[in-house]
């Protein structure tokens, strides 16, 4: 008896999300696993008088999120989240990570037990004892299996093919490697591992390291500190993620994508870093300067740092991870800046 | 019966080696291990009509190699090498690599067999068959016992007190605990590992990696790809790492500065990613712009791709090292450098 292939869906639709929709229309056309036909969710707007799911099933454009870029025709958009999520076998998670919540809430009941989720929201969400990552939110209200995608992954560098690697985390392997078949191009290589927190935790941390290289930046410390905080940072995830994690953590997986990569494009690249290079160098707040630099984004280490900090202060930790300590710190205790420095050179790594 | 403390000897006082003269000079002071004094040789030469060495006796100053920094006044400056090692408890190799056959040479026989070295000197030399690291040519004309000492260490910010990191590694631990003793400053900060050919193979390696990084700059491929070039380049670096060392080779190594914080300074801010970016820009060969750009400097990493690659046809392992392969065929075979981007698609880390 031939298995049915696995229809595909995708939850969201803005700029990565079109991306991956992109790249999953064009691959699935060639892989019997998976059915023709993949399915967007798209939360409805009005676009030049048009709806947007009208513009992308007729012009195969996502003209608001990805102008520029045609999408396949077979990935066809649809506004009702529940038709959308409704016989899927395969569910693709890329909303804004605040939305989560409400799509969980929303799909809870008519995710088919059987189909196999992965979530490429980057950040973190607010538990009881402090972080929670989105994965274990969209396994206990869909009861799903649940891979995560992270990498040093620009969405419009994706978009425009050009060369990069991402790392999935599945904990059962032939789940994570259905992924690698779906989501695999030329010019987007993946690579598997098993520690899916560790993969998860790595896209939220960074945020806080990059604040740090931003600060250095701003203080104009030169190339020898950067790496060194950029290092530091890399430490502290580690053993970050050593308390956090139920499962074995391996230390491999901080140099795949995921981590060493990521974390280098977002102490050199990011929002987070350029904001914070500003703080040093403006008399202006986050807040203000968020507002002026972001263009409605927001920072995702400031908040990051919050919940961490409530994990470390909550361990009696707070002394192992002195730089995202001092990031916190410096972000919500108005700590000078320049308090990073006696920080770096107490760090316990050099002990 | 107390110990007689430990003579400090300094072989070479170029740019490097006056940094850590000044570092080494300060901190014996306090430390009753060491002797108070401590030698510099240095190779003679008249500078504005006065000895080189005169002048940094005299005015405690390197104003050839390290100008606008007062060196401590115990730190002598000597011209006969055989009379600079000569009952030297602690000698620091931080010679121009080039150098490092004669130095040996003349020192062969001279210095005490239970005398303790470090090398400070990046890059490797040529053996028989391929690579040969520059702490084993020492260990075999000296006889004594070295370490290495490597990092994300420009010398102009550590002389300048800037907060940086680096690696000491030592096959005796206690070894390198006595070196960091010596060397270790509130602002210059160091970890000690036992697998010190690691160490030292990862400041020779990254050249070769910042040449990928440069040549990515120069086609414009986008912070995506380069954070994969840098990531590939660290996996090929571990996989040369576990090929060529006869010890056990840790993971963990190349989390410490000498690894991922040395590779990140190299590949943003190095010379060999400067020309490299430049030889994908102009027309120029790389001897041509080695000349141009470096004022009498050399590129490191073509001639350590040279001896990796000789190391890697004799094993039949060209094919697991696409990224060291291609960039030794851009360097001296004359391919096309666009032929990068297939090495990294095909890539066995993504099989």
């Amino acid at each position: 008896m031939a298995i049915a292939p696995l229809k595909v869906c995708i939850v969201g639709s803005g700029n990565w999300g079109t991306v991956i929709a992109k790249i999953i229309g064009n691959n699935v056309k060639t892989l019997q696993k998976f059915a023709p036909t993949v399915k967007m969710w798209v939360f409805e707007e009005v676009v030049n008088g048009r709806k947007l799911t009208d513009i992308i099933n007729n012009d195969h454009e996502n003209v608001k999120y990805l102008p520029g870029h045609k999408l396949p025709e077979n990935v066809v958009a649809i506004s009702s989240l529940s038709e959308a999520v409704q016989d899927a076998g395969v569910l693709v998670f890329v909303t804004p990570h605040q939305y989560i919540h409400k799509v969980c809430d929303e799909i809870s009941g008519r995710v088919p037990k059987e189909a196999l989720g992965i979530t490429l929201i980057k950040g973190i969400d607010e538990g009881p004892e402090g972080l929670k990552l989105i994965s274990d939110i969209i396994r206990e209200k869909t009861g799903i299996d649940i891979s995560v995608l992270m990498g040093a992954n620009h969405a419009c560098e994706v978009a425009a093919g050009k060369f990069c690697e991402t790392t999935i985390g599945s904990k059962v392997r032939e789940n994570g490697l259905l992924f690698k078949e779906l989501l695999q191009t030329p010019s987007f290589r993946i690579t598997v591992v098993e520690d899916s927190d560790t993969v998860e935790l790595c896209g939220a941390l960074k945020n806080i390291v990059a604040m740090g290289a931003g600060f250095c930046d701003g203080l104009r410390y030169g190339d020898n500190t950067k790496a060194a905080i950029i290092r530091l940072g890399l430490m502290e995830m580690i053993s970050f993620a050593r308390i956090f994690c139920k499962n074995q953590v391996s230390t491999a997986t901080f140099l795949e994508s995921c981590g060493v990569a990521d974390l280098i494009t977002t102490c050199f690249g990011g929002r987070n870093r350029r904001v914070a290079e500003a703080f040093v160098r403006t008399n202006k707040t986050l807040e203000e300067l968020e507002e002026e630099m972001l263009n409605g984004q927001k920072l995702q280490g400031p908040p990051t740092s919050v919940e961490v900090y409530r994990i470390l202060k909550q361990k009696g930790l707070v002394d192992k991870f002195p730089l995202f300590t001092v990031i916190y710190q410096i972000c919500y205790e108005g700590k000078p800046v320049q308090e990073m420095l006696p920080c770096l050179q107490n760090h316990p790594e050099h002990m």
